[in-house]
């Protein structure tokens, strides 16, 4: 009979050789050989079935791939770069082997794109639905991480990409901005950033909130994603509504005194004094995801 | 209503200021500063409700203690010290604040009587049963972590503690060899070192496997817990057959080339060339727990 073991076996097989990596996967830790001068980040980040996938309708591949991408988008809001995973995965009883296997596979190549491989990791089955977390550590790598809390006032605000709508496929399909914090980051002065994973207006609240400042938007400046205007004919929420209260679109959100390029990212606004958030001089309250307990 | 972001908010007034930690649990990832010269040991353990626990029988406080302590007897496992966790955590709809808060106070019990701060976290509500898991990060701290891969034919075999009948409570209580595993490792020539989660017969099997060894057991060296005697009495199965084949003990089982005084360990069985594992000159088949897929 398939057993967990098995399928240790088989992650332990593909595991590559690394510099980094002095001890893989298979003992009771993983051995890091961290690079002097690297500040380490970490945190995790898990997807549950029913919230952030839904296991009737999304493929194991692609579930694999979301969860790593949240986490890969966290290194992204940081402007650090991934440097390894490990994986829990509370796997529903009578779950396949090749099902787990695919699962690997998603967030194998998810990683695989950003040199993130995955060290650790602990597998079990129950008598629940699929709930599956990745830990990711990352590296500074010559960019001092970037925090929520160090925007001015006077800094503009910026967004890489468009807004809304992601609920139509994108939540599981978004690309992590690693390579665009980077180049950002090296270039310009990047005060705070986050990355939009509960909506606009609330991820926005995160910055001002832990920056003690106000934040003024334009929203003829806001770019929106076409998959908001195709909710709207769906639903009749106006698109701009979609944009700023959608969730998981992972996109980077960040505050700058410089003037960036719009090839790199758009302006839609500026930090002042204050506490309050308004779109065109209205108060805009945070309206994006949260989990209620 | 309460709701997620008042948790993370009372998870971050809880941080205390740490030397290793440049920024806490609050951003998109936590910031370390890791310390030069020391192997950086990652890993991660879960607990799921039904399997590692039953939360109709078992106080939020006593799961967080046992996810905890898992991942701080892994770090005893490669003789490291705890340096930081993070944790996810996938919490029932409908699961109140309280609880979740009794969860987390658990395992910041269990991480601080070694000094292992939680710095970040995931939680979230889903239409699913308590799935919690922790990522340990560890530290050589001048002591080389010790594999499963190292024991050479001829060592001996030890044991801290006693073994079986975890189930009856310790399996939710045990304490992580830490301190006897640094004491024993700075003293003495350690080959291979594991904890036993999944049962003595299993868990040696790990350490032939990876060691390419075979290990010869003495029936009458092997410490059995009076736990094991109780269990024997409400269901007839040998206490010497709990002892070998139990989970969840969390002691530690390390080969050595020297004598180690029996107040630290007991030695059980000898390592030697092949791949047989016996007890007195029987095959022994490894009946520890493991997960069927």
């Amino acid at each position: 009979m398939p057993a967990e073991f098995d399928f240790i076996d088989w992650l332990r097989r593909r595991q590559k050789p690394s510099a980094l990596v002095q001890l893989p996967a298979g003992d009771d830790l993983a051995v890091v050989n961290w690079p002097a001068a690297n500040l380490l980040l970490v945190g995790v980040d898990q997807v549950l079935d029913g919230v952030h996938f839904d296991s009737a309708v999304h493929s194991p591949r692609a579930i694999g791939r979301k969860v790593m991408n949240r986490n890969l988008s966290d290194c992204a809001a940081m402007a650090c770069l991934p440097a390894a995973a490990v994986v829990a995965a509370g796997l529903p009883l009578g779950c396949s082997i090749d099902y787990a296997k695919e699962l690997y596979l998603g967030m194998e190549e998810a990683g695989g794109q950003f040199g993130c491989e995955i060290i650790g990791g602990d597998t079990g089955s129950w008598p629940g639905k699929l709930a599956l977390s990745v830990t990711i550590l990352g590296r500074s790598a010559g960019i001092a991480p970037i925090t929520r809390s160090g925007a001015k006032a006077g800094d503009q605000i910026y967004l890489t990409g468009k807004l809304g709508g992601s609920i139509l496929g994108r939540h599981m399909t978004f690309r992590p901005r690693i390579d665009q914090a980077r180049a950002i980051a090296s270039r310009f002065t990047v005060t705070a950033m986050i990355d939009l994973s509960d909506g606009l207006s609330r991820d926005l609240a995160h910055i001002c909130g832990q920056s003690h400042l106000a934040a003024h938007l334009e929203s003829a400046k806001i770019p929106i994603h076409e998959d908001a205007i195709e909710l709207f004919k769906r639903d009749g929420i106006p698109p701009l509504d979609h944009a700023l209260n959608d969730g998981e679109d992972h996109e980077l959100l960040f505050t700058s005194p410089n003037e960036i390029p719009a090839d790199l990212a758009t302006r839609i606004g500026i930090m002042a004094e204050g506490s309050a958030i308004t779109l065109d001089n209205h108060p805009l309250p945070p309206r994006g995801w949260q989990h209620q307990l």
